[in-house]
């Protein structure tokens, strides 16, 4: 087959499309004959060489892709040859078959075509599994979601929504603030202008900022308030005061996804199809597509994504 | 009635045993005939000037006694006149009576004589809705305790046990480290010779130091560890490193009880009552009391927590 090598440490140039060596379903996987895949942050970062894939993951980009069964390993029971189904992967979606565990693998909800569904998995399960189960965000609370335009911002715009809560996003331009309100949002900080700790007081933030928005963050944090730190683009390492901390009751999380055992992503993905699905198939919550790219020219949808102009997601298209 | 009153801030020898007025139970109040209390840090902070009492509390420090109901409240059903009880107090246990809502109130746990219980509220009330309801310690699980020797320290390491954890502490001696074995403890660490972060691997950590530990107990913690940060002996601001925080999947938390409303309040009492006081009827858990000092005399005891020699909890009794 062929996928997009990653042909050493660099810019959107060292993306490659090339013959590489067929992928071998094991006894729990599922084969799948990609249609489309999409773009995250994350391989942004393996593309510069800075975010190795866990150990027997797949070595091309790409967390995420719809498509149709072509085959299934012995020990898999829910999906058969021909389902068109999407799925969360550990790596290996920028290719034209993709082996991934059963577990990790969801039906395309009613409704979406089966391309839009690729850009679907790394947004339903990262707020999902951030805002909602982690994140334990209720009717009538106050949602803060930095990066609002982004991807996985636009999808936790709509999905907040949906459960009844208020949401608020930071973006770098009023463009896309006023695209973001037409998905919902209730306010927007545009960030080159406003200090948002000063705007916005919140329930739940969601955060891909990291160190640089950390003390802004526990300022903007409601008593009882929770920070999930999925994104570390504004540093690492930061100070928090602790005294705050106690005083408002609050609490950080730091997760990722992508490292996670098999069966807990199994069990997000479980969570998805069961809570978020439905949602989607109602028309509560749809997936916000930016643009298309043949998969053979990833390095234009990289070009895309560093220029940080899109709103939502950008896909590969076989 | 009399009450230890704070003079100013100071030294133990500002706490002065004197005439005050009466307090007056409001419509949900319960007025409780003090029998004992029981010195917690926080009443040294308050001495010191540090931790005003929260709007509509008594200005007298102490936060947990135990005695005998003396009047109820008009909306008062839970308790009637005569009932041996303890409670959990925004303040004003150094006294002969204090005036508490309802929902804080407590009974005597089976089997513990009514002075001992003095020592009960906060112990149980911070360790179980620390460790267990937020931190949701489970069986098998690790539980690091800094401060093991402490009143806070000897019930989270009993409670602990008796839910199937493993249970490692730090203390600041040999001694005191053998103790705290003999209530239950697998393991401790003096802290005076050794680095916890280099010997313990948790999956909870109760701690009161604060900055100057943050950065060990986030190399403790476990994937999915859950942090509790509940003081600050050693500093209110330091640097945390995000990326450890989201390679870990783990979460820091702060809290306090005193500044709660009192709906919170209630429901960590209830289950309390509900979850640790049949333990401790059982006599899975005990209140562990280091000393008796009369309540005329709360310097003495001040000074006997502040050159920090006790195991468990120093009770003022009238």
């Amino acid at each position: 087959m062929r996928a997009i090598e990653i042909t050493r440490g660099g810019g959107p140039e060292v993306l490659e499309w090339r013959e590489v060596p067929d992928p071998k379903p094991g006894r729990g996987d599922v084969l799948i004959d990609v249609t489309a895949s999409a773009v995250n942050r994350a391989d942004v970062l393996q593309r510069k060489g800075f975010y190795d894939p866990p150990p027997g993951a797949p070595p091309y980009p790409g967390l995420e892709v719809s498509g149709v069964v072509a085959e299934v390993g012995a020990d898999v029971e829910q999906f058969a040859v021909g389902d068109e189904v999407c799925a969360l992967l550990a790596g290996g979606g920028y290719a034209e078959r993709v082996a991934v565990p059963w577990q990790q693998v969801m039906p395309v909800p009613e409704g979406v075509p089966l391309v839009e569904a690729a850009g679907l998995p790394e947004v339903a399960c990262t707020v999902w599994s951030n805002v909602f189960m982690l994140g334990r965000l209720r009717k009538g609370e106050t949602l803060l979601v930095h990066g609002g335009a982004s991807g996985i911002g636009t999808f936790a715009v709509q999905l907040a929504k949906a459960f009844g809560a208020n949401v608020v996003v930071t973006v770098g331009s009023t463009e896309k603030g006023e695209r973001v309100k037409e998905l919902g949002a209730d306010a927007y900080v545009n960030y080159r202008e406003e200090d948002f700790a000063e705007q916005v007081k919140a329930d739940v933030i969601l955060d891909i900022i990291g160190a640089k928005y950390l003390a802004g963050n526990l300022r903007a944090l409601r008593t009882g308030g929770r920070l999930v730190v999925i994104g570390l683009q504004g540093g690492v390492r930061g100070e928090i005061d602790l005294g705050a901390l106690m005083a408002k009751r609050a609490s950080v999380h730091g997760t990722t996804l992508r490292a996670r055992p098999v069966d807990e992503k199994g069990a997000i993905v479980r969570s998805v199809v069961e809570n978020v699905w439905p949602l989607i198939g109602a028309g509560a919550v749809r997936p916000v597509i930016y643009a298309e790219v043949p998969m053979s020219d990833a390095a234009e949808a990289h070009r895309m994504l560093d220029s940080g102009n899109h709103v939502g997601k950008i896909l590969l298209v076989r």
